[in-house]
């Protein structure tokens, strides 16, 4: 059973996973992913997974066997997990509780793809509407707060695993990076009764520096404040709380939009690794206004090191109006 | 000129420093970090870094020359610099300031060696008291807060130089992670009248589970929240708030239990990559009673992926516990 462990300082859990030290080419992310091995993800290899929680798969056709185009399994190795209780233990100063939550794996093609860019519109389509339904059905597990989808693409990003899948992580907490969101978005509603994002969105349109594209319903940008180089946002210019609350339509236009982003950063940067978070408001939270669903792309060009473990800043060597500005100016596809 | 931007929702500057694009490897952190091309910190070499702020030779020898045993020297490529203004600007909803503040380099011996760990104790010892000298000629700078020490050795933990050398960040603010010390300290201080690290380094002496070793003057542990596999704290048992501080009886003892413990990694992992940080008091805080200085050493055996970066959480997959006794199993040099 995982263990959630509080940092006595820090406002910080660590999940303690120890069965994850079991994954392939854990220690040795440079290794060739696995090559030469049967891939778990593969069409053929269902066998290789935990049985499935979802899949899309033409109807009359048997679960967890081929024909599927998508599946949703449990991760193997997983970092969380739906048994336990909830019960926090205090031990003299330390805060703990068992690793109750949910750890999915989105499989997104059953070709061995390794990039979500070689994905049709309709497959990537698909995979957004399967983050959706996910998020939806693990919403209604009250014991559940946040529910994290985010994609490692590259060793260097922290995949495992080369076939084309991202992951899900449901957690009986709101973790830092949201909970820091959700109480700045909430001081800037009560000042000011609007949107902190909305207002950011506003003034990027003004300024357009650091714009990328702005399509109808999205803007995709490089934030002022980039961590990264490249570092690039996906921001419904609707405003809106939760990512599952999109409707088909504005889903459709997201898959266009990540697509086009993540074929701009190819094009400039040569295929690098890359990260990318779905930034949702979790269960039970009081005030969607104050809450704007986005999406934060990270290519993985340099390494944190001990200043940014040590002080929680960033050192950014690529201005995100120059990082915009090269990804302006790729071609579109 | 580097420019310090803050993030209009987190409590988190980021160093936009464009010129460090030019660095030997950017973006390509898995080469060979220069191999081939003559080391810019050998001996012989020293007219290819600015000239030296301060430097370990004997009496006689000229400046910028070989004979050193130790140089510091400013970064060529620096994350901040000491000319400028301290002004903040904010636009509409963007906070920024000039990038003040100093970024050096330790070069921490003439021989071309990339493992600290092969560094003579006198050699250690000599390189914690530049880095404690530099935060008192630092300090002195009343524009500079928070002066971070920190190492990176190895590619994959961020260093484009492989011949040992440690770097300090000089900047006009408490960086989030520090700032959030000095509160929880603080906190705990006027809640109890005592020290919170204190409380644990009792605690972790009672428990033992997580000791990897305890000398007269430091205890050396794996932390109850470990966010890295191995992540281990060198910590002071006399409290002390002040890395510069420290006598040069607790520097020598200091340099033999960092040189023990990288040791253990080194024998138990492998010859890891790894950071270590020195987190010590910035300048202007009241009350030393509620800080303590210690040394956190991670060795980069994971990736941070989509996970950390989108929750500020962290997965282990080995328990402290776990490491801590591996570590302790490692029979002494």
């Amino acid at each position: 059973m995982p263990e959630l462990r509080k940092d006595p300082v820090f406002d910080r859990w660590v999940i303690i996973a120890t069965e994850r030290a079991n994954r392939p080419n854990q220690f040795d992310a440079r290794s060739d992913l696995g090559q030469g091995a049967p891939c778990p993800f593969c069409s053929g290899n269902e066998s290789m997974t935990p049985p499935e929680i979802l899949a899309r798969r033409p109807a009359g056709l048997a679960p967890n066997a081929p024909g599927w185009t998508l599946r949703v399994v449990p991760n193997k190795f997983p970092a969380l997990v739906l048994s336990g209780e909830l019960d926090r233990r205090v031990d003299t100063i330390y805060d703990s509780m068992e690793g109750v939550g949910a750890h999915e794996v989105i499989i997104e093609t059953p070709r061995h793809e390794s990039d979500v860019g070689a994905l049709s519109d309709a497959e990537l389509q698909d995979v957004i509407a399967a983050y959706q339904e996910r998020i939806r059905a693990l919403k209604r597990d009250f014991r559940l707060r946040s529910i994290l989808i985010f994609k490692n693409q590259g060793a260097e990003a922290g995949a495992t695993i080369d076939h084309a899948h991202s992951q899900i992580v449901a957690m009986p907490l709101a973790p830092p990076v949201i909970a820091a969101e959700l109480r700045a978005g909430m001081r800037h509603y009560q000042n000011t009764g609007r949107c902190i994002y909305c207002d950011i969105l506003a003034h990027e349109l003004k300024v357009r520096a650091r714009l990328v594209a702005a399509t109808e319903k999205f803007l995709v940008a490089c934030p002022f404040a980039s961590r990264f180089p490249f570092e690039t946002w996906i921001v419904p210019r609707r405003h809106a709380a939760c990512f599952e609350d999109a409707t088909s339509s504005e889903a459709a236009a997201l898959a266009a939009a990540m697509k086009d982003t993540l074929g701009r950063m190819r094009r400039a940067l040569g295929a690098p690794a890359f990260n990318y978070v779905i930034h949702s408001m979790p269960a039970g939270e009081a005030e969607p206004r104050s809450y704007h669903w986005h999406i934060e792309i990270m290519p993985k060009l340099t390494q944190a090191g001990g200043f940014e473990w040590g002080s929680g800043c960033f050192i950014n060597p690529v201005a995100p109006e120059a990082a915009a500005s090269t990804l302006r100016g790729q071609k579109d596809r």
